[in-house]
């Protein structure tokens, strides 16, 4: 049972020493998307050409998500993030939002990533509830995960 | 553009009043899963058996997320939560995230138990990083709100 | 001594007893500015015209900091906000900051709409700091404050 | 466009990458005044003789404001501060709070000098609202930034 | 199993439903001791005499733990404190921390109470860190705890 | 009165510099004890037999303190924490809360280890406080405190 992060042979959880890898540059690419109906879709982008605040709100959300992620989620190391970029896109049958973290630690992004993605994918929920009554946030993944050594 | 909640005429973003509304009971529940890797569901059930934390740690997750909820979406109105209940299933693919989220307030906690939900899902993809390289998020979605007026 | 507000006549800080004051409809309205370099306030109306995000990243951050008041003044209530509206304009010397905050609660929300203000200025600051050296906050003050009686 | 801190050439907001920078010493210094009635600087100046708490709490409002500052601040880093000083003067007119702030990291510490002078007013502020109904925050700037290598 | 708070009778942590009970007047107070060398004692002391800041910036600390207790105990409802008063107060073997906390609620108040005295102290220890190496803290205890109906 | 970890000759309080120290690893042991009734240890217990929350709760929330420790003690700098561990295990008079904290840093982590310690219990507290009127958390101190030179 110790395979998993955070939990120890017993099964009991703690967070793990990560205390002696070295520090690296660490990114993290994430994303996820919220189903939306034809209506809401064209509200956005109606929104979106009139300089509206809609995607841009869920952006900014899912940057201080990112910021909170290990307030959030209990085992989660705190990071100093070096840069977080969340972009919304609208597409066919919704919005698709997609992260990317960065920092320079002994531990990854990936959460912080995830996070970050989840919660732009919520405010625009947030955002959408009083026009759609059938939202729904799907295939919240990690893209991509690097590690490279600091120079 | 103005039926977007949280959104006036020119399509900028404001917290919307809701100090004329009357307080009533509010309740929400909502539902999400990750989709997990027959190995990583075994090793769950294993840890589940051995009175291991992994679920617990998820759920006491997202109901802290639920009090939170205001803090993480940016047009959230804070709000006094009486209730919140957050119960993690093993299912054949994954793992299930229900919750119930109940407050006396002018306005509803859909977001709150979508919170919950989406945060206990992430929690259970940091415990299971280490052994399963290909989860996802899938169907964060509203079940039932209901209001019901004071006694 | 005894005339300031949270303070007793020892000259010591304590959070006053709001308990006994009567639920009411509580606003206030604050303002402030932030004076730029002619070159600062050109390009950010260009990123304006552009629907760029300028203002409205800053909008969002004083709409987050009236719901965090009492987290960041030692003795502010925690307050229920119903309504916190924060509107950036761009004026011949720089930009000015404009709050509107209500709640139904037993103490008044200036604290709130000067925070609002406050970081809202604070984070045009944060964004326009690589292109001038000169910038000022000037003139946080409340604007109106007023109480109804519940309906 | 691109020239804004954040801001990227389509004027979308983002947190800039600080990861290729090499850690250094920063130090950023600000100030800003309250502009208060002769007679609540009376109080204060008594209060302060009477070993009063109100110049202390506001100090201690700065102090950990400093800290909150990438949480505040939608695209601010966040940093690990090695000290934080506040330092609340009654002068002629009202209060200057004078922040000094430090950090070995990738990116300044202005934006937490700044916000730290700021909550440490507005906490004044909130003291003294009961006896002054014409206070003002007046001239919030950077006094002095500077960058030094590690040794 | 039931009997617990939060704990239903599978033994599963949930934060009660609290919902039904009608507003009252909540009030709790709590206190709690840290146990100093005399040398320390007779530093806070001589400190106090100087108008030095030790016991106010415990007492913030207090006042500010008392507003976050429902953010570091998972099952804790949010409430929205009407007054925090923490005083500190030096004995001959240490300090004593007293907190009295009310709200107008449907639950009561005493793991504000006590979070306020247990947070109060460990700023002592904090403080007194560098010149007392056998610092302990005891007796948190609630000394009192009412409820009253609204009028 | 300059021996006080964070008080200046002043008796005025700051935030330390400590910028100049190398970073090293730093680890730090705490413990505190919750006393309880016979029939609150033997429902703890029956509880913890069935694979109940009661101590996995408590051993989550202190683990979160840890990280929030910044937060809450307000001249205590936010540090990157490695690893966080905390256990609690049930004796014949109550329940005690073992922790141990490191971090790579350059001031050390009693205080978050201490912090630890302290909210663990306090969640115990929450727990049983509607079937134990008698609690008294008692005892919390530092066990151990290194730092090692980093390779």
């Amino acid at each position: 049972m110790g395979k998993f992060s955070h939990i120890d042979k017993e099964g009991k959880a703690n967070m793990v020493d990560v205390g002696h890898k070295p520090p690296q540059v660490r990114e993290a690419k994430a994303s996820g998307k919220i189903l939306l109906e034809q209506e809401t879709i064209r509200l956005i982008k109606e929104n979106d050409l009139k300089k509206g605040d809609v995607l841009t709100v869920a952006e900014i959300a899912g940057i201080q998500a990112a910021k909170k992620t290990s307030d959030l989620i209990p085992l989660c190391h705190s990071l100093q993030i070096t840069k977080a970029e969340v972009k919304c896109t609208v597409v066919d049958d919704g919005v698709i939002a997609s992260t990317r973290v960065k920092c320079i630690g002994q531990t990854g992004v990936e959460m912080e990533a995830l996070t970050a993605a989840s919660v732009a994918l919520l405010t625009i929920y947030d955002m959408c509830k009083a026009v759609d009554k059938n939202m729904k946030i799907e295939g919240i993944t990690l893209l991509d995960k690097t590690k490279t050594d600091l120079k």
